[in-house]
């Protein structure tokens, strides 16, 4: 009889990896969470950063300081690079091992171009910290640059940002980028009037928000409309370029030259999903997600469980769960329960609770959708604030210091504006 | 007799730029303010974004967002590259132009390194946002690299931070750095005790902070031996590359390997200062600082008016006077003054009026000078907080934000210690 504490590998530490970490606080484990990151990432406020709303410290809080009261947990920021399955073991960048009785996978997903990878240069995505900081000099220097633009055209396409993707990242991100343009820059600028700047939303599917209902997708289109969002449904962008995006629009090609084009079109698992999947043989779909048994785990893997973005996994109705924190935090609890309860991780099926899915639309408007009820307006705003606030785990005082960011927001706040670097150019060649 | 209004065109957005600019709020004038940044930058607290203890946005300001409600004042993101004080016009990097009937300089001063040009990629600098920026996620990386390090030579190296520069940038960076080791860590790694971060200050002097008293002075270095920095005077850096620091100690040659030098030794007056000297003939220091007249303008040319640490001023005791923000803003003020009244800069001789000058060491410890009075700890510091709040300009929400980021961090608050990129690797090569 071993009198070794078992051994639980945690790989991420999004919503997910992070509630597992702190379900199995008092488990009688040891536990190693892995991210390639510093920090956890509040992703649905990823937007507000980019759009220069709120600061990167309140989007974002360093992994270690929210275990550091966790005796239990060891932290590691690299990157998992092997697994062996058999040997129940992980290897990391440096050729680190890391052994495990207990895997949960919560690797979550990165910006998938779908097979177009040289649109990853001339394009922004929305998905990381980084991500986020480089598409906020990026339009913040874009306007500079119009500011000192000699010619009409140049600076059209400066004060032109098109948003590929009608999902909640791209809606909330052109919704965002509007505000700022109509309500946070007004007499700031000689050399342009700030409701010349240009949002075009392309949303390749006949609607955008496709996972609400027809109504409240089109009281989100509407939304946008009233910001001045150029909302184009059914525009599959065909090529992504320095100075612009080409779309087919009906059989049609059209052309919008912009300096700044943001792709929130596609999400792939991170790599260590296919790792996996070729470690166990388990399936997965063309977003690289795990299919998952009723229980979280991999099929003949009882000791592997994969939540969050990485996994696919039937709900009630059938379809897959949708990639939304509250599903990644009730699969991360739901594993951990079993496994401080003495199994290598769950045996009975995981049923979701919906908690609501939520879109921001601009300044105080939201959609909303909770269990069959569906709000939109301030309501659903408040609601959103809510939720959100509700999650931004771990310490107290960070709600209240998000809450008095938003709040100062309202009312014009301006130091989130700030671009890093010297005379930044933008990364797009004029 | 032209009915054009007079121009104003001022160089930098710093302390003198943005207090020249707002003093010229109700003058018949109008202004162009040029800087190379979007952001006016609080310098004084760019240790504490250094340290990860605020965020970008509570050290910098964009300065649009600052002036927005000025309609006299175009800004302009560009750097300025030739000055013809005969036609009275500035080139910016584009070739634009910028006439002038009054010119005021307020370019300030960025690090030198004394001819040792080769110092600046193996060392972090602490003069603008960036590389406050840059310095935060080398030591939150270095740190990382600690944990996961295999042997102690290699995790020493890690834990050792070796600032160079006795004045009060060195000092307060110093003190900081080992605030955070000490209390801000604890309980958050596995493969090493915080406790054994070293940071060790080089100074070439024979006493920290000169500008102080010797009593003050010793005060200071007390205080960061308490914090158990370790503070080595007479000792002149001979050479800084990827792995360490070798000095000259009293004729005898040291060695200290570390991932991570701070440059803290040296300032020179920015290029444009340079080009004005060339351009007008203008004597200026070692340090490149114009010397100017009594009244702040420049010999022979009575419309140029250099300001803050871009100028050699002789005080009312014949000594330059110092570098501070409280120097600039004054002397901002009285040539705004003459310039609104009609002429093209002041003619009356300024005069400091000396509000002190302070350097925090560590939480809550302080040295402050005012007008012959000495402070020193808590209430020093009290008085620092209370000094900075009020010039911590423009909007007011600011001073309320950064007083509850202090309190909060006093409390020990986590999410300013992000690094911004995934996986990043120390600059220094292992």
């Amino acid at each position: 009889m071993s009198t070794e504490r078992r051994r639980v590998a945690i790989v991420g530490g999004g919503f997910g990896g992070l509630a597992a970490a702190q379900a199995l606080s008092k488990a009688d484990v040891d536990v190693t969470l892995v991210d390639r990151t510093n920090h956890h990432l509040f992703q649905p406020l990823l937007y507000q950063l980019a759009s220069g709303m709120l600061s990167m410290g309140e989007c974002a809080a360093p992994i270690r300081g929210m275990l550091r009261k966790q005796s239990n947990v060891r932290v590691s920021m690299a990157e998992v690079t092997e697994v062996d399955a058999e040997r129940r073991e992980l290897t990391l960048d440096r050729g680190e091992k890391v052994g495990y009785d207990s895997l949960i996978v919560a690797c979550g997903a990165d910006t998938s171009y779908f097979g177009h990878e040289e649109w990853q240069e001339p394009s922004f995505a929305l998905k990381t910290l980084a991500d986020a900081v480089g598409l906020r000099d990026q339009v913040l220097s874009a306007f500079e640059e119009a500011e000192r633009a000699t010619d009409d055209e140049a600076r059209r396409r400066f004060l032109t940002i098109v948003v590929i993707g009608g999902g909640p990242t791209g809606v909330e991100v052109a919704g965002q980028l509007a505000v700022l343009a109509r309500h946070h820059l007004s007499h700031q600028f000689s050399g342009f009037d700030p409701s010349d700047i240009r949002v075009v939303l392309l949303d390749a599917g006949e609607r955008v928000l496709t996972a609400f209902s027809t109504k409240l997708s089109a009281k989100a289109a509407r939304s946008l409309a009233s910001l001045s969002v150029d909302v184009r449904e059914g525009a599959r962008a065909t090529a992504i370029d320095a100075a612009g995006v080409t779309y087919d629009h009906g059989g049609a090609t059209q052309r919008i030259e912009a300096a700044t084009v943001i792709w929130a079109a596609g999400v792939h698992a991170a790599p260590f999903a296919g790792a996996l999947a070729e470690a166990t043989g388990a399936e997965h779909d063309r977003g690289g997600r795990l299919q998952v048994l009723a229980d979280c785990t991999l099929p003949r893997h009882p000791e592997i469980s994969v939540i969050g973005d990485a996994a696919s996994h039937a709900g009630s109705d059938g379809k897959p769960l949708p990639g939304l924190a509250t599903v990644a935090i009730q699969q991360a609890r739901h594993v951990a329960r079993a496994i401080a309860a003495g199994g290598p991780g769950a045996t009975e099926p995981f049923r979701y609770f919906d908690k609501g899915a939520l879109a921001v639309v601009g300044r105080g408007r939201a959609i909303c959708a909770v269990r069959g009820l569906e709000l939109s307006g301030p309501i659903a705003f408040a609601t959103y604030l809510g939720v959100h606030l509700f999650y931004l785990g771990g310490v107290p005082g960070r709600r209240v210091a998000v809450i008095s960011a938003w709040a100062s927001t309202a009312m014009g706040r301006e130091q989130s504006r700030v671009i890093e670097r010297e005379l930044p150019r933008p990364r797009v060649n004029v």
